[in-house]
């Protein structure tokens, strides 16, 4: 795994969780970084959401540090912009730099005060141990109810030179499309600038993390957010862009399926492909509804090729469409064709339907040009053991 | 129990479900009555979901019979509108009155064809035992995942003498707002005009079943339909309008929380007031996402008063608002004070959401008019047990 050069991370426990769990992290570039991110649409943002709209507009995308806690949101508390205000000003004392090139980010329970002094505390320390080593460590350490951390690399030959993309997430609930979804960080030693970082952020989430659902809900602290720091010594040309986009959007996409497989109680990754439709849009809310659906996502668990929950979940997308024109496949077999059962051996299928990857195939005929893809996973009893009883 | 004048009841088992309970039922009205319905908005719909809204549109709101059959949805079939166009045939030409004047509706499976002669061949015994005390033995008859059968009535003391109204309902899954939602049936002795029945029909549900979820899916077959036959001899004053209106909003709102409180796999009946909204659209809309919320539904499954779920599940929901003008009370009990945790007793609440019933009022700030009533139910490992293998 290659990571991008001029980055150093660090994680440690702070004592924010109950669980001897490290819970605090640094991501620090060495010099000042191009930056960009994507935040929650929640009309309840948490107070480092609002405070790191504000650094970056204050820096027009200018950033050295993600600071990151697991284990309190920071958010719905009487105390949350003074704590987030005041831990941001210890990480930027103790790096020597201005507190409006830290980005702030938190997960955990929402509601509870956090204690600035656990973070300002172990702030001095966490900073020595700051290694271009860390970045895993720093995976695991921004972990909430994930099983596994996530991480994904990508290297990027140009006509300069090499170029390197790293990235870690963490989620496994409460992620829904339409806004950023969880936590994500991404850093590259390619140097490019602001305005456009931003550009291919957005574009990127937009085929990524705003198409990946565990269970439909928002959080109020979701946040992806990227740092590119020139590190590599190569400026990306306009002629560059596209092939960094698509780069970086392999990755996001990777980010995001590896979400949606850790989804909470969750046996299988389900991706869904829709095609034929008239316009992207409308190809994502058919693959969202789909997605969505507790009776598709149940069935998928159960192993049950019960085709007519997927067709019947298009149908209330709010998109306008003829059944009869439809046809569906799971995992690669052929279930339903214009709107009616096809033929499948249910035995064949039902035994491809245990496997950890599914595919539903949702077309539309005809040369309709919109297509999207869409990654959820299915809904177990694990789900409701995990979330019955998340704060006690 | 006082039951409508006028109609008769009938149920038997035609083999069209596995197990041997009666799966074929019909309501008839002695004489034709006028007749409105609202259907599903899925853009799937069922082919009983087509041929009874082209009756009604034939006969300009007059029926004289709902014919109902359970096991088979009678949707994304071959043969669907055949099949419907044969059993109402075969029905009408039983009861001797014109095809366009029977309503029928299927609940089932989607996607396996059904066999019509099932149906056809039961029919004439069943007209056979059609009797005004048959009500209760076809609210059981329409029962699928259903533990209870649903009913409800209501008196009317008007000037003129008084009236009753009658409705059942079945429906415990893929059950959600904005449609019609699982199948409804009413049947009133007053007399009023068609375009008047379809006036009240639409604003009772938009308070009732549009204010439903228990899953967020939404059926292909969904349908609430009624009949006024007049057989009380009162016919109504548009003077009595009000009084009725309110009746029947009242009783289909028993029937709504009635589906919520026998959600598949449900412990708790969930009501979600919310109030201080700039109107009762945006009100219903925080409440619909909260009642959709799985994370809120979980949590209510564990009597945990995480009502950090909730504001952030109304944070979702479309509408603009500012987090510190909402109150949330639950079981009674303030939980939050202007976006911020209240201080509650968490034992005495956790205690009290271990109750059947469970109350959550989401209140803006403020003498803003918009209010919402909204039925749901907790979300446990139940439903995953029943959906993760329904057609096995």
């Amino acid at each position: 795994m290659t990571l991008p050069l001029g980055y150093r991370y660090a994680s440690s426990y702070a004592k924010i969780r109950k669980v001897a769990k490290d819970d605090l992290a640094l991501i620090v570039s060495d010099t000042p970084a191009s930056a960009a991110a994507v935040f929650t649409a929640n009309q309840v943002a948490a107070a480092p959401v609002v405070l790191s709209r504000q650094h970056l507009a204050a820096t027009k995308g200018k950033l050295r540090a993600f600071l990151i806690n697991a284990g309190n949101a920071n958010c719905a508390t009487r105390t949350g912009m003074e704590v987030a205000q005041q831990t941001v000003a210890a990480a930027a004392a103790a790096l020597n730099i201005p507190a409006n090139q830290v980005l702030p980010t938190s997960t955990g329970v929402i509601g509870v005060e956090l204690k600035a002094s656990l973070i300002t505390k172990a702030l001095p320390k966490l900073v020595k141990q700051l290694t271009p080593d860390g970045f895993q460590k720093v995976a695991e350490a921004i972990m909430t109810t994930d099983l596994v951390p996530k991480t994904a690399t990508a290297e990027l030959s140009l006509k300069g030179g090499t170029v390197c993309i790293a990235g870690m997430t963490k989620g496994s609930g409460m992620i829904m499309p339409n806004m950023a979804t969880t936590l994500g960080f991404l850093m590259t030693d390619a140097a490019l600038p602001a305005p456009v970082l931003k550009k291919m952020l957005t574009a990127a989430t937009e085929e990524s993390y705003h198409r990946l659902s565990v269970d439909g809900d928002t959080s109020t602290n979701d946040t992806v957010a990227i740092m590119a720091n020139g590190a590599s010594g190569i400026t990306l040309k306009p002629a560059d862009y596209p092939l960094f986009q698509q780069a970086l959007t392999k990755l996001m996409q990777d980010l995001a399926a590896k979400i949606a497989r850790d989804g909470e109680g969750a046996t299988k990754l389900v991706t869904i492909h829709v095609s034929g439709a008239r316009t992207n849009d409308e190809a994502a809310r058919i693959a969202r509804s789909i997605a969505n659906s507790p009776l598709v996502k149940t069935a998928i668990a159960g192993s049950d090729p019960n085709w007519g929950r997927i067709i019947c979940a298009a149908g209330y997308a709010g998109v306008k469409f003829d059944p009869a024109q439809v046809d569906i496949a799971m995992q690669g077999l052929l279930v339903c064709q214009g709107g009616l059962a096809a033929p499948f051996r249910e035995k064949e299928l039902k035994k491809r339907l245990d496997e950890k990857d599914v595919h539903i195939e949702f077309a539309f005929r005809g040369k309709r040009p919109g297509r999207a893809k869409f990654w959820t996973c299915d809904l177990t009893e694990g789900y409701i053991r995990i979330n019955a009883s998340y704060r006690t």
